[in-house]
């Protein structure tokens, strides 16, 4: 279960520079068949009937293209409370210095700047007409080391394929750390865009777009309110990386890793296990992340608190599938010390993938009901939620509930991906970007209890007089909500809402994975603000507010929901 | 698995009254042979080495004798913010209005009384020279219905039994419900007092007592510091009924229920199974109550910090003892349906015993230890602690933890206590015992994360500069603590504590039962309120402050902790 070296970036349209090929550093795990997977288109529209627009451009990149995997997103500190992550909003006019060369700083060529591509010897890249030396802002960069990726060459390609880089704020941070001007001869003309985002699905209208490239959408709050079960069109989907194209024919799922057999299985194979169905909440752990930007900013997509979906889930039990090669759960004598590992089909041009793992002891809880789902809401899981297969993990935040998901395994450490050692932990009030020690803190697994009020935005004018008030309140691990209060008077009074009943005999959960939805009948009298908590069958409460649970990526944002009521006179 | 019907409550001092032995509400659980074992003696000198002085009277009130089992607390609502169970302060020198006559009300006879046995005919209770209509108030009766054993009747053997409801505060709420005067001739002279906890342990004097009858002490909070696992004399004990006496060698433990076979099992036969070793904290539900009833009084003994230990505990683990049983997991096809039932061999005089029950769920999780303990920290288990086998269940409130087990059962109920039912449940904020409806929360289970300063006092006065401060932490469930978090500013900024490895590799833990014990180096230059608070491994966070998760029983106060700290200048 080593880490299988990959071939090293050296974009094809790049010189080739010493040094370069042997790099270390660029090492990457292997992602199941990911690359070969890449050249397949899926026949999407006979299985879902969804319209499709074009195809993925890829293969144009060709095998040995690689590129940094960075999380999507770097630091916004200076800027407005949340960064917006509008793809569309590339050149800002401001901080755009990497355009021109300075004057009180020397010119380095192409081949010097190629020199630094370690350590050892200082790591710089350029953009544009600047010279950076990063070898400090590495190890705090939330894409980890494969930043050196970039070493001693140029950024542009790796930015083009993360336009969240594109914005004003990092440029800003990227000058801090200037050096020197790029030759001018040496500075390349900007590239024509390949979009490697071109043959993504269509997308409804109603989802409230937070970024582009990649896909990140959320559901308008107050659709959710609607039905217990989201409608898949309008299911808030979080993109990590370009949505790849599956053929269901063709594609397989790779099982290996500690005490199992390396297994291979179809779509078909899948679909042969009992067909298990359970409702589940899916939630992003940047959730309400724009609450908690509002008194110090954080960084990371604008959602509000749409990014968060019910559904029911169809497919076989991993730990059926798993039995299939060989799966024993008395094999693993110190679990503890054992992960399940899963990769997506969704992956980078180096042909890194989006990975997760959860540990092993998920799968000796009997209660636990992961799901390799190919069905949402029965109907076939769409494109942008994991076509073909999904692994469902519930209770569990969304980051880990892979995608188009092409390998399970069984291994000695967690994925390694960026998402699970950077990204998705929480860290103290006090640690910033600068300061952050990743392996402090462990990847988010099980969410804790929050809850929104849909039916309402803060701010909105209401009659005086009754006013049902309605939301969603969730709780992760299984843990169903025992109580929703809301409170018109800052906590001197609460009001127990009346929430809907989870219990789908129909289904087979084992525990409560769903959201509940609630709804309170208050009479409102005069302007106030309105909060609502909830608690779950842990008795965990929620925090009051947001300043004592405060993280710089805005993660895990579940302090009460406030809004203020302007009540018309 | 239905309800067995015990003798109805006659004590054998009190004249025979029209009805009183047909009254169904008399009816109550079976425990598994509770009156047979009240008649043995233990050997307990021989097993651990303790003195004990003088030996159960239990036979002296006979087969017959019953009594109510209250929860053991009432309302304390109008007094100091946390009721002090002070059984050495039965007589309150004020409201003893039920030692006399009140002119404007009528009179009535003890047969008068006795016809008023239940709802269909108001039930009626004298107290001294006071007759009460206790109807409305049977509803709210956290010992539940079976207040109702005392209708027609008078209360005076119960309260004798239960003496914290012999304060000040109970006979002011008993005075509500006054609707008359018991004949003078009717008054019954105060019975010879029964002492029935005159055979109980000794304690060690380091324990700090909150309650004599039954016992409860708590460990001084400096002390917990001081050792990963608390040494078993000074562990907190929390007994809600009289210690049981339990003879080694014919103690047996029942196992039956549902889809199990009926088993009976010697103490030899338990230390047959695997000897488990597991490390876990048991917290009692209402640690920390007294600063929860700092903002608004709550009921229940009056806990600081220490109602809270951590324990090697040794013993069989309960699914292998079951398998004896015949249990199989896949007997309970729908097992959210089933619970495991514990009963003690702690009894009320009616031979109702103490109990409590979880959901089969947890025995379906590959990773919950529970254990059949016979050892604490590596001598077999105190008296105080359940001699000769307390099941353990890690994570799970103290509560369930069920001392001196007699019985373990699989059923499609819960179990009936009071404590399951009635105590031991959170209710919102704006819930009182008025307004109580019991089945509105369940029962508490896992319990929320936790933090708690033991190196010093609020108040306490320090000299300006480096200060260590120490505590604990704790999470139920098996959550970790990833992060525990000191503010000398409100909040404003956080330092992070360093915690204990929990990892005893020797031990047989497949999660973190354990508490954490935290120390940090402060410098402190004036004078400052202290806050910590904890993360555990599923990101819960402590609530702020109190004032949101207040409940009319002060329990799961797990707000942050906060303390003054006076700077000598």
């Amino acid at each position: 279960m080593g880490i299988r070296i990959c071939a090293p970036f050296v974009p094809s349209w790049y010189p080739s520079v010493t040094g370069i090929e042997s790099n270390p550093r660029h090492d990457r795990q292997h992602c199941a068949k990911g690359g070969r997977k890449f050249h397949q288109y899926r026949e999407y529209q006979s299985q879902s009937g969804n319209d499709t627009k074009g195809h993925m451009e890829w293969s144009k990149l060709g095998g040995t293209i690689g590129a940094v995997a960075i999380t999507g997103y770097l630091v916004w500190k200076k800027s407005s409370s949340v960064a917006q992550l509008d793809a569309q909003k590339h050149h800002d006019i401001g901080n755009r210095k990497h355009e021109q060369a300075l004057k009180h700083l020397p010119y380095f060529s192409r081949n010097e700047v190629a020199e630094h591509y370690d350590d050892s010897r200082r790591v710089w890249v350029s953009f544009r007409r600047g010279v950076y030396d990063v070898t400090e802002f590495s190890a705090v960069h939330p894409g980890g080391s494969r930043i050196l990726m970039a070493a001693g060459g140029s950024l542009e390609p790796f930015w083009e394929l993360y336009p969240v880089h594109q914005k004003s704020d990092v440029f800003h941070i990227l000058e801090k750390y200037r050096i020197g001007n790029l030759n001018e001869d040496d500075v390349l003309e900007t590239q024509e865009s390949v979009d490697h985002f071109k043959g993504e699905p269509m997308r409804h209208p109603a989802l409230i777009r937070r970024a582009e490239k990649p896909f990140n959408g959320e559901t308008p709050p107050s659709l959710l309110i609607e039905k217990f079960h989201t409608p898949n069109d309008v299911f808030y989907v979080r993109n990590h990386l370009p949505v790849p194209q599956v053929d269901a024919k063709t594609y397989s799922l790779e099982i290996d890793g500690i005490s199992l057999n390396e297994v291979s299985l179809s779509l078909q194979d899948i679909k042969k296990f009992p067909k298990v169905s359970i409702s589940a909440t899916i939630q992003c752990g940047g959730n309400r992340r724009t609450e908690m930007g509002k008194g110090k900013p954080v960084a990371g997509l604008g959602w509000t608190g749409g990014a968060i979906g019910n559904a029911k889930w169809t497919g076989a039990r991993l730990v059926d599938v798993l039995r299939t090669a060989g799966f024993k759960p008395e094999a693993y004598k110190h679990p503890e010390k054992f992960h399940v590992k899963f990769d997506g089909l969704d992956t980078d041009q180096s042909g890194e993938c989006y990975g997760a793992s959860v540990p092993l002891s998920y799968l000796l809880d009997g209660n636990f009901d992961a799901i390799l789902a190919y069905e949402m809401n029965d109907k076939p899981i769409p494109i942008d939620h994991g076509f073909p297969i999904r692994i469902v993990l519930p209770g569990i935040v969304g980051a880990r509930s892979v995608k188009w998901l092409s390998r399970v395994s069984i291994s000695d450490e967690e994925s390694q991906s960026p998402w699970q050692q950077r990204d998705y932990k929480v860290f103290s009030p006090s640690v910033s970007l600068e300061t952050v020690d990743f392996s402090a803190a462990p990847p988010i697994m099980e969410t804790p209890v929050t809850s929104y009020i849909c039916s309402h935005d803060d701010g909105d004018k209401v009659k005086k007089g009754p006013l049902k008030l309605q939301g969603y309140a969730f709780s992760g691990g299984g843990r169903r909500i025992i109580r929703v209060e809301i409170s018109l008077d800052k906590g001197k009074s609460w009001n127990i809402a009346k929430i809907s009943d989870t219990n789908d005999t129909n289904l087979e959960n084992t525990r409560n994975w769903s959201w509940v939805l609630w709804e309170a009948n208050i009479n409102i009298q005069s302007s106030a603000e309105i909060w609502v908590k909830a608690v779950d069958s842990g008795y965990n409460q929620q925090p009051e507010d947001f300043k004592n649970i405060w993280n710089y990526r805005g993660l895990l944002a579940t302090a009460y929901h406030k809004i203020y009521l302007d009540v018309l006179t």
